[in-house]
């Protein structure tokens, strides 16, 4: 048997494999990480990829217990199970990949014409003499008039103060950018035109540099936000803000030099230093978005909970302490409200849900949860304090999605298979760890609808006077230590998920609509983007509505920042959206207690008028 | 005899004096100082005024000599010679009062409607509930174009970081200030409106804190300029700021804190704060301008000389690190050329000789010396290298105007007689000061026109080989130290004279005008409103022009910056004459060396197609 070409797409991997190596193992061997619960067995239906184009092995029986007639039909095939038969090309949705992969490959890849606010322009201009004696900063506007008929008013002063040196150094001919009518920066010609899209979360925060001619990411990267020294959820951060000014400064500084320190990175990864940089955009949840620019965060902490601004800001990148070209801006998407921020907007702005027809629901779960609804285009929201079970806390053993978390798991007769991320030897659950294993621990009857524990299995046990299914036995474990999930773990879950599920059914209460009604559920966030959807659906979380509804987008806040930063119709989009999207304080609503009593229910199904209809097991 | 009531205008001194008491002694118990060479005794002629109302003594003898008909019929009467028979109101021209309180009046006080850039308004705001959870800058914003039709775009991101705690703070009421479409300030209802106007010279910065609503003058206040320990003229500065960048923000920064002490001075005398000063303009010469704002300056100091930006520029005062009002502007006016600033364009601002009919010239004598021609409003300039003699520098006992100044002073056969500042001790000689002992030197023939010093006078004589004129002999003086004008001391007065002269000279040809043809010279600056007009003519600085023509306008470009302060439409005419004049480069002109060579001369004499037409002494 020959080698073959196998190309993964989108994550972009190509290489040699042999016809006797699965896709599976032949997309390890290339570092495409799949999920596999069962082994390669072909068993777990996880590690699911499509045959864009060339020959393969035929499905196994395994695949045909696995696949649908229809998923069969659009050649997808499990990687396990499947062997090349010459070149290949195979695309691998984001929920097959493994979740510090995932983060990598946007599911959400939206075309949008470049339309920059800052343009470049290369200007030539004769240098004085006695006979025409103009200053410097006439004499580079009017050269911008003469060969770009472009009319500035002003430079900045930042650009200005160094104008004059630059001008002599580069012999009178330079690359100015300009941004309305304003010079922000001076570079070599030719020079790049760059900018930065920065998604502020309270976790994290990505960061993608983009070619703002092409409107293309040159590249993206990831970092803790530094913030989190200072408390793990937004009220922390906002309670540690309060203690005096000095500590909100701390947080608005610190936010500031993590976006410098990525920008920085990303610059290094193709050459450039961040003064290249003419425009960012960075979008964020209210609180970050406050904590970032040094906003007063105390009205957001309070009834009844209002941003101190909730407009577009454009605002000196110098002024928020942002170091990249002397005159360049940074622009924040509008805010919804207190707890429902830009980051929300650029959510929506990628979505496009606005702009759809019909009913489409959009879900994004991070630390903090928000849900949108639209109707034909008219937009409702509400935040859900779905609290931070779903990062890993307040789970006697979560943990975040890093290197050893159970990520996924599945739980048959008193046998517990699971994955963990980077295949380490597991050391606790993250979100989507949590959310297969209430499931599991539902569907094999250890957990009842009301999320009480059944004593009877082999694996539950009392710990100190609390009962919890061990999915990892002390022996079991490489070091001894046990992982459990507790009684009061699952009723932390069943809080959160319900009030998830609550903040559905208001939206969809108030719009008189009901849940087989919705059309598309968009979910995006780190969290949403990971769980699996069966599962969630089976602890009820989401309402029961055929799979191809749902889709995972990843971090659609950070596509929407980026369309944001390549494009000024974008933005005037997102104000657009803002403006519309009516906010509904979930708690001020009639139907939130009764909703929130029948959501914390476990199992799968219907919401109709209060009232749960159990669909089947 | 009775007590009258005298008052003094425009210095605003009153009270009550008897009819035994003069004019001039009445004036000196009241703390107005005029000047008096002569003690009293009616033959200087320096203590003159004009009688606006009320009944006097008649004209003595004396006056009948100093004073001319035209004079005499307009009530102009020496103070030393007159006494009041019924209540007076007495006019003090700037010439006849000493230089510390010359200061105090200005010289040109110009009506100009108040028309600000920023305006103050009160807005009044529900606070928010959880049926209106507005944000609190558009709950502003609304405010402001409900009650107002104010619409504004945007809140400086200084001021939204201190508007939610203040609207809680003031119970949602408060006065807002807006420029053009943006928050730039907020304060308790009712709060002032107060701006800030500067002239910073090279040697002084003055400053005038307004009430922004009439228009009026709160307070006004002198102070040195501290970079002057770093070098006396322009040039020595600009050497500075080019050895290092350092060196440049050191600059950038003396000024900078200069300007808010000043503010916080000012403020102070009126109860307010410097956060309360919701604009600033600032006027200066181009190299000032340029090291306040932090600009380079090496350009400046090379031919061709180009500033970095002519335009007027409104810049946050942040960015320049003045403390104002957190979202204040600081304005500052166009510059000309590389030396010819903005404060120049002040003075052609307040003097308003851009949009007068005729033939006028306006002179700026400071440290730097500009001169300025109008024809019929076709304007041209010219910067002349006048040096710092006239600020004592570079001359043997030459000192600045402060106290212990010879400011005045006569030669009668071997006698001198002189009038110090603060009519203290004399120390020194300052700019009008050795104007006049230039002028009466050459009147009694100790000086020939080529201003060689004639040995034969008793008070000539040689020190360290070179001939001097002693003005006070150690006799004389109270603690043995002389003071004396020597021959290169009238070298050094015959160069700078001559560029004056030159500059004035090269103006008029170039618009084929001559001398006669002037109809009015604004003199203004430090050293230009305390010289004795006839004095300059003596010596060949100033053209031969009957005395009437000429008008001394004190710090013109102090008044320029409170017209601007005050005003959008004088901004806008700063910039039009700013555009509208033209620079000529003098040392390129074809006149220039036969001019200079010529206006060097002293003497009383008309320069006519580069020949000097002497007239009688």
């Amino acid at each position: 048997m020959g080698s073959f070409q196998i190309d993964f797409e989108p994550i972009g991997r190509q290489g040699q494999c042999s016809g006797e190596t699965s896709l599976r193992d032949c997309a390890c061997q290339l570092g495409v990480e799949l999920v596999s619960l069962c082994g390669g067995e072909g068993t777990c239906g996880r590690c699911k990829v499509q045959v864009l184009d060339g020959n393969t092995s035929k499905p196994t029986s395994a695949e045909m217990r696995s696949l649908s007639t229809q998923e069969l039909n659009a050649s997808y095939r499990l990687a396990c199970q499947t062997y090349p038969l010459g070149d290949c090309r195979i695309y691998v949705p984001p929920e097959s990949l493994t979740a510090p992969q995932r983060t990598q490959v946007e599911g959400l890849e939206v075309e949008v014409r470049p339309d920059p606010v800052v343009a470049a322009y290369r200007v030539e201009m004769a240098s004085p003499t006695l006979q025409d004696y103009e200053a410097d900063a006439e004499r580079l506007l009017a050269a911008l008039r003469e060969q770009h008929n472009v009319r500035c008013r002003g430079i900045d002063i930042r650009v200005l103060r160094e104008l004059s040196p630059r001008l002599r150094s580069c012999k009178w001919q330079l690359q100015a950018s300009v941004r309305g009518d304003e010079v922000v920066a001076l570079a070599l010609w030719p020079g790049r035109h760059i900018g930065l899209a920065v998604d502020l979360g309270t976790t994290k925060i990505a960061g993608y540099l983009l070619d703002l001619s092409t409107g293309k990411v040159l590249v993206s990267q990831g970092m803790m936000n530094p913030q989190i020294a200072y408390g793990e959820d937004i009220i922390a951060r906002i309670a540690h803000a309060l203690g005096s000014p000095q500590e909100a400064e701390q947080l608005s500084k610190l936010a500031a030099s993590a976006l410098n320190e990525l920008a920085f990175a990303l610059c290094a990864k193709t050459g450039a230093v961040p003064r290249e940089i003419v425009d960012a955009v960075v979008v964020g949840n209210t609180a970050m978005h406050h904590l970032l620019l040094g906003l007063p965060v105390e009205q957001l902490a309070l009834s009844p909970y209002v941003p101190a601004v909730k407009g577009a800001q454009d605002i000196k990148a110098h002024d928020v302490g942002i170091e990249i070209a002397p005159g360049g801006y940074v622009h924040l998407l509008p805010n919804i409200a207190g707890f429902v921020g830009a980051d929300h907007v650029a959510m929506l702005l990628a979505t496009r849900i606005g702009q759809k027809e019909g009913v489409v629901l959009a879900l994004d779960i991070g630390t903090n949860m928000e849900v949108c609804l639209s109707c034909n285009g008219v937009i409702n929201s509400v935040s859900c304090a779905s609290g931070p079970a779903f990062e890993g806390a307040h789970i006697k053993h979560g943990m975040r999605a890093s290197e050893g978390a159970i990520e996924h798991l599945r739980i048959t007769g008193d046998k517990v298979e699971y994955q963990t991320i980077g295949g380490a030897p597991p050391v606790g659950l993250c979100g989507s760890g949590i959310v297969d294993a209430i499931a599991q621990l539902y569907l094999v009857n250890v957990l009842d609808d009301r999320g009480r524990m059944n004593p009877d299995h082999p694996r539950v046990r009392l710990c100190k006077g609390e009962r919890e299914f061990v999915l990892v036995s002390e022996k079991e474990s490489r070091d001894g230590v046990p992982i459990a999930i507790t009684q009061r773990d699952v009723r932390e879950v069943q809080l959160a998920k319900g009030a998830i599920r609550t903040g559905i059914q208001v939206l969809l209460d108030t719009n008189s609509r009901s849940e087989e009604d919705l059309e598309e559920v968009f979910i995006a966030g780190a969290f949403g983007s990971y769980i699996d959807i069966a599962s969630a659906m089976t602890i009820g979380m989401l309402p029961p509505l055929p799979l191809e509804r749902f889709k995972q987008v990843g971090n659609a806040a950070g596509t929407g920042a980026r369309m944001a930063l390549i494009s000024k119709r974008m933005r005037e989009q997102a104000q657009d959206i803002a403006d519309r999207v009516r906010y509904i304080e979930l708690a001020a609503t009639a139907e939130f207690s009764r909703t929130f009593a029948q959501a914390n229910y476990l199992g799968t199904y219907r919401l109709v008028r209060g009232k749960r209809e159990t669909v089947q097991k």
